[in-house]
């Protein structure tokens, strides 16, 4: 993939007030916007549906199903794809459980709770493997995100009463910006 | 601004599988990420606060204080300040009313309800006026999008009760497809 961003440098373009990643070559401006990600809490019978992930970052290490919108589709139909990328899943979207703001690297977080649409689910090209777990299985040293951390726990909160407002991040990280734990690959098998 | 994307065509990127908008010249790939607006619907005592646009598109018609989330803020942080610049208000979030895709153009629309945390509202430098509407007094054919005219109903429906699961895009415009009334600015004064 080519990716040369050399010849791109930060200035303000007229009209504007802050800096952009700009072409010194043409011109062409890069708007750097937040990047949202979708996905999905998934449950079968109070088991919660996570991946194990073949891909860095965080190779290895559990997550749910969740991936950058593309453009052209919509919240609902992103988290769709993405169970279906990464777990084979057909989903049945029940609401929008939690949004994230994780601005240390632009990123917004649009999570649903979710269950099968039909049964079975398996890994994709993306996942090392892929597995329900009982709550008291859930493997908390080895999930790849603070967000799947925090996701889970509003998940547990919100039980099977209907959804409630969003929850947003914890007071601890409101703006999302504590760093990951330094130690990355190494629950990779 | 300079924003000559004469040399950018459409191209697959080595190791994946759909187009992206790449440089002729350099090679950079300007992923096209769907954006992400956040806005607030900002009630006073039972009225709506709308704020009538200085701005293209839709100069002249009303909306609520919404526009483009920045890097390096909150979706929260991001409405504060959309309501900030458009209508000189400080605010209270309540929490997440809607969140709306509008596919046609790659957005995402994460939309608040909200308070004023102090009192008094003017004209920011995007707006022509500020204005407070009771719900029969909202002049629903001069409303900038459709997503306003959904927000505001589910605002209404919404009443004083705690939030729900924020709203999604209507069943008649699931994708957020329908484009806008042909008609533009001719509301404008
Ligand atoms: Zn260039
Ligand atoms: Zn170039």
């Amino acid at each position: 993939m080519s990716t040369s961003t050399a010849r791109f440098v930060r200035r303000i373009p007229e009209g504007e007030d802050r800096e952009r990643l700009t072409c010194n070559d043409c011109g062409y401006v890069a708007y750097e916007n937040p990047k949202i990600v979708v996905g999905s809490v998934v449950a079968v019978e109070g088991r919660v549906l996570l991946c194990r992930r073949a891909i860095e970052p965080r190779r290895g290490f559990w997550t749910i199903p969740a991936g950058y919108m593309e453009l052209g589709e919509t919240v609902e139909e992103g988290a769709l794809r993405e169970a279906r990328e990464e777990a084979c899943a057909e989903l049945q979207l029940d609401g929008v459980l939690a949004v994230y703001s994780i601005a240390r690297i632009g990123q917004v977080q649009i999570l649903f709770r979710a269950s099968l649409a039909s049964p079975g689910f398996a890994a994709g090209p993306e996942s090392l493997e892929v597995r329900l777990f009982d709550w008291d299985e859930i493997p908390w040293d080895e999930l790849a995100f603070p967000s799947v951390h925090w996701v889970l726990q509003a998940w547990r909160e919100a039980g099977d009463a209907p959804l409630g407002a969003p929850r947003g991040n914890p007071p601890a990280d409101l703006r999302g910006t504590t760093p990951l734990p330094l130690r990355t690959s190494e629950a990779a098998a």
